[in-house]
């Protein structure tokens, strides 16, 4: 990438989401590092009320800053991608109602509800997928050197998709590593790049093989601390300490849906039938957080924020766009092609792993541990999301089916066929590639 | 393997079993492609007085058959394998009380009990693989030229074992491929060496890829008609033809514990309740079979027989053995190692997949089709065995929970930990590794 | 392959050769296996002397024989093709005063000059691969379920090719194999079948790693004894027999031309000084073929033929043909896409091994042994000929360049592209390719 | 590694080398990074002489520096390797005459004599391998955490020696790539952290497929301009353009021997016709040196060192050590285990390529390009390599003969044969393996 003349250009696809200041506060933090001139929040004709109020806050931000970014609102999509040097996209097709629905369905047939693993997250895959990939031919056109930022979740899914259907450069992200290193950051009271920690798996599936703090070996205290390691969005039961100990590595906390699915059905059994679900909350948050951009003396970036979930998101994307655009060759955990580094999956698999950012891209680090028992998983979960991907593509119900019925938490054929049969029912507005044909 | 002056020596590990008329009846029939000339046929203290039962009887046919065929019975195994030819086992380590057990303890925790697949399985392993090994040592030491066929469950596993931790040669074998080439032979009126049927997988966990008779490709038929496809020991749900048909393959039977463990569950549950499991059925047509082969006047295999569920087991046997010591070059669908025939798998793992069978043993085809849907139920059960196997070897209870957690068909680390909790006590007397460790 | 109603069609492309009787033999001898009902022999314009001359002769034979086959003699490729079963490739782009240039120009740069090792087969290879693919063209076109059984030398670069770049079901045949098959054989005085013989490797570059006689390990005997292991157009010099011992394998015997390259090309400069050449000598016994056949007595293949140097050709293809047509799994040696079988080449190029022949084509068998020693030879001349195809197929100067650099024959980059520049020239009108694009 | 509470303790084993004053002003630019407090030079009997002279200048040098760090100066091995941190090997069994042997005797056989490539490379590793090997048990037992940097050649063939053969962990150095690294850096005015080249092979037998200054790809123009990437030791011909052009990457130096055969060897015989010989002359500089270093007055490197060939080495050393200390995750180029890197080899074999150096030690990078070109040339001196490792280890002939039939510049197994007899008489002195065998 030559040195541009005027500053970058950066576009946020999805720019209306309440993630938005962190973001904006992440730029003006590291302007000398990375110098953004123009900075497109982009977004749908529904969002644009919220696009405004947080435009409108972002573009107060800057001024205070008193940095040279020009903050551009729009919803002319290509106008915004035309010559980006970055395209991020953190969107949500079918908003929030269609994440209740993924939550809600599933629990009905006794299987969990999870906006990213499970059914609910391959409803979200199928609606998402063709809208990236119609993103990716704008890139592919108005911006085809762009490095393309991918937070839109299920993310391990969508790069995957983005990897093998399109020629942008693409990279997932997700904030679950970057939180990791966090705790232990402030476990031990050492700078993050004194850690080395390893991940092996996939995107909200992973195993961590090796903490090394200052090149000292703390796996088995973490393993006996894992209070720490959670998020907002996963209830928090407590891992078997035996279980823990014999797996020698320690679990991503998506992963208590596979390895407590029955303690976390409950507990969404339980919440459903309070009428509470994680959309709901998540709704109301959001609301109460536009109310707080909406007031024009605010210009930063407000505390309650972080309790939005999704905490180093926009810390993630700024490390990452910074180390691609300085060619810093440190190392970053992210969603990118296997090519050989988990030797059972197909090269285009997309994979959660450590990677050297250079000039050029990420280059993914060999692993020095795989746990033999997270094989197994791993290629089950995989196989599902290639087989998703590709329903998704082509809008194929066969394939569809066989994604669900392979799911490792869908018990059987028959609930599958049920469950698929109302999922699909119910976001038919967003899937014209099953329901629309040409 | 050089020819033997006098003729083969056959020993039976396991030679009380009611399936021995069926084997003896094979070396009748085939016995001038095979000249078998000792059969020793050797159980344990226990189970003497069956083996005294059986044995006249084979005795007898031997005599009818007026062939040069000696059948001897002992307890004394070393004596029977010293300078054998072919070593068969077809034992059950804890008899049919331990198998109840299997088959009982699972459905308790809401998990499938089947005596080779699901947790069941897993404590068949754990009881049955030091025996093997310890046969095995006696093999290495008096027969090192030996082929030994196991048709001991769970076969897979075991043969695995065998592979990885004996020197001697062995073969794994099940009555399923057989028994497709059977029922295909007679759906089309056409001699099974005229089908080319392709098995993806492992034991009790495969699919079959083609089926090919006279050249054609008749797999779209078999799928829409799989009645005949099945087995005594399965229940007969009925796969749902939409799935089959977007699956592009024939599951083994057996994987209807997988893809329908609801259904398979609940009629678990319900025969339980009436006080009915597998186990007991089988006791009785066992009583049933030895009070026929009591009878001093019977001199041939009875009819009966057939209804015991493992068909063809012995027919499997003579095949193989008669092509190993022919060398005849014809396919048969094996247990052996992989040895990157099914690519993601490590090369020491077992699969079952259709072998050439030299003089040499069995060399693997290369697979032409490989569902990607099967990939990752594959990979996780072989991941499960593989742990299962090392502890059964060990007597490693961290490994063995690992294996219990990992198995598809358990649904939570804390029901694993309860599960084998009761199942590891109520197999105390089987367990030494675990229980009593030097 | 539905059972033809009226007989089976065959295509012989270059069927004016001097080896027809010697096919024409073979479908007699089969008939009852292989219902040959039309022989079509096409050959070029220049050719039609030959082809009139050889197919009045297999006209005669066949109407001996008294079986319903008939003899069509054509120069319209297309007429023949058109519906055939079996299409069969023998041709010899340029004819033999090319084959004289491919021999002649490599020594005067102090390289080996052999038809189809080194400078020379590569020579051959960017004359043959287009008119192949052009023939292969017409096979999907007009007969698009054929067997297409390739003899053209090079013929494991004429099969990758075939294999890369058609849809045509091809496999390729050398007579090296059978070869080495008739020698156990005679030597040890037991069936072919009773015979299990390894190769390892690419056509013209295998070496021979077990050679089982009814199960018993002979290789060692015969590397002590490989006097008989050669052909008639390979100069017989030694090998030394400390080597072939530490190699614990046979080496063919075009591997002279890399482990005695300094003997090989002292042999070939005394020829050429005394103005003789293979391609000379070919000639000289062909033209005496063609006056045998000329004589309207004759009525079967004259004994003279044998000493032609292909010996076994024809009986390797009828012998193909017939385990395809009534697949009769029995084990070829053939060159056929690698898919796995030799682990570190890529899975489309060709190599040569034993296969299983069904009814849908040869299944490869996994090796048992790989000689270490071999691989970086079998890649090497893999790297050159995976270059010299696409050369071939492309026209591009560059990749010739760089194939015959890495060809492990040749010596320096400069006295490659000296070389390439005399052989491009003098094969200009054969290279339409590389002189002549669109 | 825990911080070391004294400092670190370095071993140098061949430290009377004329390469020592490089290494310790290393150590004395970079002690605030590299905190050394012991420096052991080591050295056997008959190189006292120098050991004396280079240690008393490494004194000089140390005391001028006004640092804490003690220079040891002994012959006794174990006493430098116990506790040391580091240990670095530059040693040279046999000296200089074994060298001059090395480089005269295969010319006779019209084969390229040089120390790391070909036959003499090949006899310098039998002679090294056990003694390195040696080297290891010591640092197992005395100093079983410390990291050993191997720069004794032939290093790649070494350094795999030492990983499949010791436990010790060992990285492996060439000063090819720093140099590389330098030219580009002096070509374009930028420093070497701004530049990606990308390194695929093996030791002294690797491509450069990339190289990106701040990001852009200057491959085409370094491959236009190749002038200045060479060294010392091997002489100078010019790479065609043509040849580079069509190959995409740029060859090393040392692959001359490879790809101008003919015109290197006409050189070294010429050479050797007047007497000289690369060994003479490095006999002759090192003279010059040591009679420089032995001057009381001189207190720090000479500049007449830079010309001695090895330039950069010991920056390298000091380099790695300090990333290796700090773990800075920053990117060298290191001889290390494949591990799955270059897909066709062994994940034993070593190889040359991309490494970030973590405190836990070097992680490779994966590649980005491989060029097809240079598969069958990397193969096939691996597989020399690797049975040229074994036959050092076992001290075994066959394999030795075995390893120089399968040498790319051997040109027969006659050759081979002759000229392994001549190379091992004339090395008895250094073979106890393969003449004084228990």
């Amino acid at each position: 990438m030559a040195e541009p003349k005027q500053g970058l250009k950066i576009a946020v696809i999805g720019g209306g989401s309440s993630y938005t200041p962190e973001l904006v506060e992440g730029f003006i933090l590291h302007y000398h590092e990375l110098p953004v001139r123009e900075l497109w929040l982009v977004d749908i004709e529904p969002g644009l009320r919220k696009l405004n109020i947080v435009g409108s806050l972002a573009q107060r931000m800057v001024e205070k800053s008193g940095l040279p970014i020009k903050v551009y609102l729009t919803t002319d999509r290509r106008k915004a991608i035309e010559g980006a040097d970055f395209v991020s996209t953190q969107i949500r097709v079918g908003m929030l109602d269609a994440r209740a629905r993924d939550e809600s369905i599933p629990p009905k047939y006794g299987v969990i509800g999870q906006e990213t693993t499970g059914p609910g997250g391959m409803m979200k895959a199928l609606r998402t997928i063709p809208v990236l990939l119609d993103i990716c031919r704008d890139i592919e056109e108005l911006a085809p050197n762009a490095w393309m930022l991918n937070f839109t979740n299920p993310a391990g899914m969508v790069t995957e998709a983005v990897l093998k259907y399109s020629k942008v450069k693409s990279i997932g992200l997700c904030n679950a590593p970057i939180g990791l290193l966090k705790q232990v950051s402030s476990k031990y009271d050492v700078a993050p790049d004194r850690i080395y920690a390893e991940f092996v798996g996939l995107n909200h599936l992973h195993w961590i093989t090796r903490i090394d703090v200052e090149g000292e070996d703390k796996l088995d205290e973490m393993l006996a601390d894992t209070a720490g390691y959670s998020a907002k969005n996963v209830p928090a039961n407590e891992w078997n300490p035996e279980f823990l100990r014999s797996l020698h590595a320690l679990p991503s906390y998506y992963l208590k849906y596979y390895y407590m699915t029955d303690a976390m059905l409950e507990e969404q059994l339980g919440s459903l039938k309070q009428g509470k679900n994680r959309a709901e909350v998540v709704k109301q948050v959001e609301e109460e957080l536009f109310e707080l951009y909406g007031n024009p003396e605010l210009k930063e970036k407000p505390k309650q924020l972080e309790q939005r979930g999704g905490a180093y998101y926009s810390e993630a994307a700024v490390n990452l766009m910074r180390s691609l655009y300085n060619g810093t060759n440190d190392i970053q955990t992210l969603n990118v092609a296997n090519r050989g580094i988990i030797d059972f999956l197909p090269d285009d698999a997309s994979i959660e792993v450590n990677c050297v950012v250079t000039k050029n891209g990420p280059l993914p680090l060999p692993l020095t541990k795989v746990p033999p028992m997270a094989k197994g998983l791993i290629h089950a979960v995989k196989t599902y999301e290639s087989l998703a991907i590709d329903a998704a593509v082509i809008g194929d119900r066969d394939l569809a089916l066989q994604a669900m019925v392979h799911h490792p938490l869908v018990p059987s054929v028959d609930v599958a066929v049920r469950m698929l049969d109302e999922m699909l029912e119910a976001n038919k507005a967003y899937l014209p590639n099953f329901f629309h044909k040409a």
